[in-house]
């Protein structure tokens, strides 16, 4: 274990911790005492009808939803139980670098998409005793959770949202994580997991951050030069003061098991390989809500998906800033867009199919 | 110097060098007996005005045009006098690997486009006594320098076809450009380009590679499992048997010179940084020919300079390829698209105007 204040209650909190116990994992081994940090927003009613899950996205924390969030957005905390809960190994749920021997640091073993979406479940069953889900959503690999919800428990989710991700992540995905992970351990500081501060890994979260530089925003982010919604004043500031402290900041094996996880987000393991089955499995109203820019969960890809799921429909989201949009750094033109679709499919009356 | 046999007549011949003594750059600094490799197809005729000039793109050499040129191809060897000319730095023309002290290896100087189109025009003006180009027609790199060609040259070049580049390098490009430099750099078998063998920095070129696969083809590439037209039969063989062993090979202080000159590729440099005034100047007519997946030499961006160019039309190539589509590997597909396009541009009778 080491510390890293990033991920501290000052700096992405307030979150609370709900510990599930002895977790068994898809891919063998289980994490003892597996701690889940969430925050939520509102209150349970009496029904226990009016639940919103949001998982996190690759190096992101319950903290950065917050812009989502709020009584003049749909994702409203005076009408809905909001539940943000941060993706295992995100840095403030159990991580490598917080979780004690024998899954400390370069022992932490493989999670799936699936296994965060099971111990949500757990999480939201166990300790609120929730058993239907209003909306489910979240972006990028918050997306991939958001599936995995929509797939594995098809009665219980009666609305979904996956923004700026896919149900089955790609082979194109699959190679630019792959780069995104060979920046870290490509760097001697990285030591094979066993780094003492995430400072001796720099440069290589410096590469990883300037990969993410060329994929994660768009073509027409850098012709319009959008770097001042960063507020910053060029390309320079927005890499070497922006990006890079940002990645710097985070702890390397926290993004490798993210990376890794990412990389193999996949709904059809529910259904023996068949995406369309997987896909057709969803009773949920879903709207698939990809960003018009986006380099790597492409608009044409998320629609491909689409046309698998029986009750669905394509909502682009248009964002120069690409992937990065989901950020909210467009600021108003981006949350009047998430607003109006996530209104509108709150507004659905979801009927089970007779 | 060091010997690598990649570049070698047996490999990318035959080819013929011309010495160009001691050359002066952009930047400063002087290459002495500046070697140009090039390769001629037909014959010039009396009136010296079937010339077409081809340079080449970053890695390439003058082989791999060889798809492009046949008596069935718009670039017909019966009809025209072909000239493809190796850019310096690029393994075969005066490069880091292949000079002597003083400039040998890492002391090799910074090169730009427009040393090398100042160099190419020496090469054909100076030998072949040249005062005409019917075209100029190159891809990615070689578009670069066929802009430069067309602003620098104005009354020489009657018609210029840039595929898949650009006149100024985008700020994106640049970026993407770098994490492909920094891919090379970082590996400590580099040794700041002192190393003995290329083989010494075999891991960089293999990073360098992973980078290409995802910018280099396309999301849809991946998705069609295309890597069949690279006689590949999974992307594991792709990655492992295709692109890691054709960057492997290759010179990494060779990649660095073409890859910080393509980082700077820009026609504005000769008029004051004006982008306009410098395409405005363009005599030839010409056909901006982006492809149509290409995910860093946008048609969009394409799109933007062709309109800034007088006598111009926008002619977009598909191929699911991506950028590497212009290695022709989509076959019969491709060619026909580029030769229909050559074929009508050739047969366009240039006119000054008044």
């Amino acid at each position: 274990m080491i510390t890293n204040d990033f991920y501290s209650q000052e700096n992405v909190g307030p979150y609370e911790i709900y510990n599930l116990g002895d977790f068994k994992l898809e891919d063998g081994g289980i994490i003892p005492n597996l701690k889940l940090a969430y925050t939520t927003h509102g209150e349970l009613n009496a029904a226990k009808n009016n639940v919103i899950v949001i998982p996190t996205w690759f190096s992101g924390t319950s903290k950065d939803y917050e812009s989502y969030i709020g009584i003049d957005r749909a994702l409203n905390p005076s009408e809905y139980f909001i539940i943000v809960i941060n993706q295992i190994g995100n840095g403030v749920s159990s991580s490598p670098h917080n979780s004690p021997d024998p899954i400390s640091m370069a022992n932490f073993p493989n999670v799936r998409i699936g296994d965060d979406v099971r111990a949500q479940h757990k999480l939201i069953t166990e300790k609120y005793g929730i058993e239907e889900i209003a909306l489910v959503v979240g972006a990028s690999m918050g997306a991939q959770q958001t599936y995995e919800w929509a797939v594995r428990y098809p009665d219980m989710v009666k609305r979904a949202a996956p923004i700026a991700g896919t149900a089955k992540n790609t082979v194109h995905d699959f190679l630019f994580t792959k780069t995104l992970n060979d920046a870290i351990t490509s760097d001697p500081g990285w030591k094979d997991g066993n780094y003492s501060s995430h400072l001796e890994v720099s440069d290589g979260l410096k590469r990883h951050a300037d990969i993410w530089a060329v994929l994660g925003l768009s073509t027409e982010f850098y012709k319009q030069e959008k770097w001042t919604l960063f507020d910053m004043n060029s390309v320079e500031e927005f890499i070497e003061e922006f990006l890079h402290p940002l990645y710097e900041s985070l702890d390397p094996n926290s993004l490798l098991t993210m990376g890794w996880k990412w990389q193999r987000g996949d709904v059809s393991r529910n259904t023996g390989d068949s995406l369309e089955e997987a896909l057709g499995r969803i009773k949920a109203k879903v709207f698939v809500m990809p960003i018009s820019d986006d380099m790597f969960f492409t608009v044409r890809d998320c629609e491909a998906e689409q046309k698998m799921i029986p009750n669905s429909e394509l909502k682009i989201v248009n964002s120069v800033c690409g992937h990065f949009g989901l950020s909210g750094v467009d600021g108003a033109d981006y949350h009047r867009q998430i607003d109006n679709y996530l209104n509108e499919l709150l507004s659905i009356n979801v009927v089970e199919p007779v």
